[in-house]
């Protein structure tokens, strides 16, 4: 059975950060997928675990090999997805989990159409506004063009499958497991045990 | 909002009440809708708590008032799901969950087309019989109807949303409860947040 692919979306200081990593910490069953930039690695940040941290020649010789499945601009940085790494994992049946902003989302979406795609908003724009403050790391250009993309971002909330209020870190890192859970427990999942129980009308029959 | 409404079903011994009734113990925000029935009480069960135990004669008589959302005959007995009960929660946006057998869960669904519908089953048939015979309340003659009711049950899964298999009750517990937080974060539940913060389209627009 393929792996399912689950990607986390929403504006810069709502979140999704924090809870993708405290998932991938508490569950078993889901790998991150960890993207390619260009943006200058922070602190705490280590390379080829939070992301492949590049130069911008080697990205753009990347995006030139195809290498991508989707890549963005995003607040002046370059962010890619791996296309080889996403498929391998999933043709091999693991569950993949994506950190991607919200134009990235989209474009993943046009190509795998049964993806699962979640939204992390702020519980307020204000406080989206606040968290973007404190996180010191902004000079003040960069924090005004964050806050006009969070407005683009915050329009496109419909085109996704749920919604996380990110009130709450520790409500919303259940929210998240839940949607993954959950997603694997539909029915259309479960095509061969179906069939299998289904006594009345399988051909071949029965287990008993 | 209305609340939504959960519809936990399977054969007998595939173990939906124990999960069932530890969800509704750990799980804040969805209540249990107490069945009627003129199976005799077991030891352990509550009147007004597992069920309301009744005669047949009240029965009959609250099927003739259309009293009930589902009622049916399994295993010799009378089970019904009383419609006021249901209908006036979900009016006053409580969450409802059902524990109902399968043919109760296809009536249901028949009128909530917007339930959501799980399916509990054994890990294997040969686990059914095992837990059937172990469960010590079954003579012989209502074990083989037990087990060939169950064999039409298992057939039915397809119809649902969810399939849990319980091989594991802690496991299982776990699932049920995303299913029933997941099934709250679908972008349709947000109708009005996602008006309120779609900036670019809303008409009178903006909390900022």
């Amino acid at each position: 059975m393929k792996g399912m692919l689950f990607v986390m979306s929403g504006p810069s200081g709502a979140g999704k950060t924090t809870i993708v990593k405290a998932v991938l910490s508490e569950l078993e069953g889901v790998e991150f997928s960890v993207s390619y930039t260009t943006r200058p690695r922070r602190e705490d940040e280590v390379d080829g675990v939070d992301y492949f941290f590049v130069d911008e020649k080697t990205f753009k010789s990347l995006i030139e090999k195809g290498e991508f499945l989707e890549w963005a601009e995003v607040h002046g940085n370059l962010y890619g997805t791996s296309k080889n790494f996403v498929e391998s994992c999933l043709n091999n049946g693991i569950n993949m989990l994506l950190d991607v902003d919200v134009k990235g989302a989209l474009n993943i979406k046009k190509i795998f159409k049964d993806g699962v795609f979640i939204f992390v908003a702020p519980p307020s724009f204000k406080e989206l506004k606040d968290r973007l403050v404190k996180r010191h790391t902004e000079d003040p250009n960069n924090l005004e063009k964050r806050i006009e993309d969070a407005k683009f971002e915050l329009s496109q909330i419909s085109k996704f499958d749920y919604l996380i209020v990110n009130t709450d870190i520790s409500a919303s890192v259940k929210q998240l497991e839940s949607i993954i859970i959950s997603e694997q427990l539909k029915i259309s999942r479960f095509g061969e045990f179906v069939g299998k129980y289904n006594f009345y009308k399988s051909k071949d029959g029965v287990d008993l």
